[in-house]
């Protein structure tokens, strides 16, 4: 189990890497952080403060620590699993789409630690609200993980690989493509002079409901009412690529809502 | 102008006027609802306070009113345009796809009151922040409609009809469509016993980007890096009609972002 006192060497010094080491610096020793630039290793580990060590060399990395966060890009995890030696502690990556088999044949004890949310680096994120997904190599290592998340956040739950690539998926319907739609609004309303901040209250009290009532219950507008005059005057007044968005998600509204 | 001591008429008691007709209350005097239902209007009338009347009946109308506010489903403010005298007050209508000029003919001094925002019953909005849209006949309505937003909001604009159309087009995609998105996420993620409160914290933190940058800025994702390996392996967990939107959505996305 992660105990007061486990020592961790963070792999990464990006914005994933930056939230998780401060935020687990508050409960746990954060010990060394290697990344490819010392600077911003050193960066990174006088932020986190206590003796945390700073290197850009893999070789430094420390043979006795409990845990080794992994927190890169995507294409970078193999090559950083490949190119460690097999030490002892837990090793785990942060990253929602690489399987934890990237490990297999390279580490003998290892998992995901998965934080659900997008960090931005000068945007405060509270980590106690971010929801963990945690895969272990067996039951020890899992624990163990599911341990250090409980240190800094209220919601942790177990996720196999597969289960990690359905919270993706959802994650780009719900994010990017929502995102995609803020995109089209703010288009939209630039040719009148306006922009997307004109909506924010809109959205903000949009995106709130869903604390209350699902998204389902939520929907509201010309399609949910089966309003075919105002969709077909809108569908007059887009250039073509925005009106086959518009009207491809309306018919998915009107398919799955009744009049 | 609007000044202290206004008297308004609220045509109307849904979650529109409810949220109008108090917020108005702190710095006019509302001095009567006239609402279908008697129940219902005087629910209101009690809210607001001040000795304010309820009325089942449009024949009750006080006709010495400075303003008029229709405050009804769209499809109803004709018959109620139509159904009552040219009172010398100000009329207007607070929905934002009904044009001005479903007053004319009916009414000399009329105009759009039209708040920016989705009112729900048990949902407390601060009216200070939304956007209030507002047209006039002359402008002399126009500015006593102004004056009167501004008491109550601290975003107020002009908006023609088409503006306001714009604005209701530009709505859809980022309210409706964005909702859309949510429903699919939460049905992605039900099908693994999860519910889109999972995602609660990411879609916030998105959301809040938009403070900061544009959303195309903080557009992020498998689409805005082109990465077809992670599209493809999407495109083959999904049923046809999510597939539908997930491969338009992706590729508006790539045209829009370069590699």
């Amino acid at each position: 189990m992660a105990q007061i006192g486990s020592r961790i060497c963070i792999i990464g010094a990006g914005n994933v890497a930056t939230h998780l080491a401060m935020a687990l610096s508050e409960s746990v020793c954060v010990c060394q952080v290697v990344s490819r630039h010392i600077e911003t290793a050193g960066r990174l580990a006088d932020m986190v403060g206590g003796g945390c060590l700073a290197s850009d060399n893999l070789d430094e990395l420390l043979p006795d620590a409990d845990f080794y966060l992994i927190s890169v890009n995507d294409d970078r995890v193999a090559e950083i699993v490949a190119g460690t030696p097999d030490f002892p502690g837990i090793w785990a990556h942060t990253s929602g789409s690489v399987p934890a088999d990237v490990f297999k044949g390279y580490k003998s004890r290892y998992g995901v630690f998965y934080p659900l949310q997008t960090f931005t680096r000068d945007l405060d994120v509270d980590v106690s609200e971010v929801p963990f997904f945690i895969e272990g190599v067996d039951r020890d290592v899992c624990d163990a993980l599911i341990s250090l998340a409980n240190s800094i956040s209220r919601s942790v739950e177990e996720a196999d690989s597969s289960r990690r690539k359905v919270l993706h998926l959802a994650a780009v319907f719900a994010c990017n493509f929502a995102n995609l739609m803020w995109v089209e609004a703010d288009e939209i309303l630039r040719s009148e002079g306006l922009t997307i901040n004109y909506l924010m209250p809109l959205l903000k009290v949009t995106l709130g409901k869903l604390r209350d009532i699902s998204p389902a219950e939520a929907m509201t507008g010309p399609a949910r009412r089966h309003d075919t005059d105002i969709i077909e005057s809108h569908l007059a007044m887009l250039p073509p690529d925005k009106r086959e968005i518009y009207r491809l998600l309306s018919d998915a509204i009107m398919d799955k809502f009744g009049k």
